[in-house]
């Protein structure tokens, strides 16, 4: 008969992450077995709770407190004339985490991808337009991230402002080609940012 | 006012976990997010009932499922005369995992390390002791990872045990010196197993 470890249920749960290997898996089970009581059972509720704490901003589209409201929408102190395009999250607290960007977002949920299957219809630029149109914006600044399909995206939505006759900007090539744009240190984002140049030739 | 992202409070709990980093924390936290509700449920009720399901075998000291006893200890079809000595779950599972060791274990929770407080007092070795009186055990096979203070931790059971008159071996150093038994391959684990010598010279 094979022995299965005990906590077999819990390291292939945890191993299924992203970026969670098999033995990173099991010291994290380990190390939960190894924690006080409490501490497990707060855990355990905060996971529990997720889904009824976050939810989607409707107007930005950033994850916000369900109770609080969206802390960037709602924020009467930042620029509102400034519109930040970023593909997700993670790329949206890259910039954030530069701490000079004062303006607000438009999370797009994506990039362009056909192989993918993920088409101009999958991602939020119908409600990127209606913000456009009954919003004060006069700049938008593209900080999608540099890739083939990143820079496809960026394209595209250039031509399809255009109408808006917007100052349409593009964070520079300071990032490296072809990288993610939430490994990019402070320094480089804001450089980045000061270099931006416009679409609207 | 500094934007906080709304998922930090989850965030900050994976990031104390073992290998987990705050990317990777925040990974873990967008994919929960994207978890369909029931899938999160699970998780979180596998994490807050660790406690109840997990104890250690009052034997083996291996941890065990509280419902259906150790599955080590209670199997018949294992050989009750060898006992692999080593110092934790995780080497236990390493020895397992190479799949041709079917003896008993005495996991000792530790190994001597003066510096950091861990006398032989604190380790499992009354417990040992207790076993090897009443067992039928012929062969006591040491797999204590061969470090400085593993070392220690072998010498000083070699000498406790010698009074048994029992085989006493130590798997053979094909294991990297200096090294974690857990991060040993399953072959190297093997040839070090069919290698092990005598310590009662």
């Amino acid at each position: 008969m094979e022995y299965n470890n005990p906590l077999d249920d819990l390291v292939h749960e945890f191993s299924k992450m992203p970026g969670i290997g098999r033995r990173t898996a099991q010291r994290i089970s380990f190390y939960l077995l190894s924690l006080p009581k409490i501490e497990v059972k707060n855990l355990s509720k905060m996971i529990a709770e997720i889904g009824e704490k976050i939810g989607f901003c409707e107007c930005c589209f950033s994850f916000m407190s369900i109770n609080d409201g969206c802390a960037l929408c709602s924020d009467k102190t930042r620029d509102h004339h400034k519109l930040c395009i970023v593909s997700d999250q993670k790329d949206l607290l890259a910039v954030e985490g530069m701490g000079k960007y004062n303006g607000m977002y438009h999370v797009l949920g994506g990039v362009i991808s056909p192989l993918d299957g993920i088409g101009p219809e999958s991602l939020r630029i119908k409600e990127l337009l209606q913000r456009l149109e009954k919003g004060s914006f006069e700049e938008i600044i593209f900080a999608i991230k540099p890739t083939v399909e990143g820079e496809t995206t960026t394209l595209y939505l250039k031509r399809l402002l255009s109408p808006f006759k917007l100052n349409l900007t593009q964070i520079a090539y300071g990032r490296p080609v072809g990288g993610e744009l939430e490994w990019a240190d402070q320094m480089t984002l804001y450089k980045a940012f000061e270099g931006r140049r416009h679409l609207n030739e």
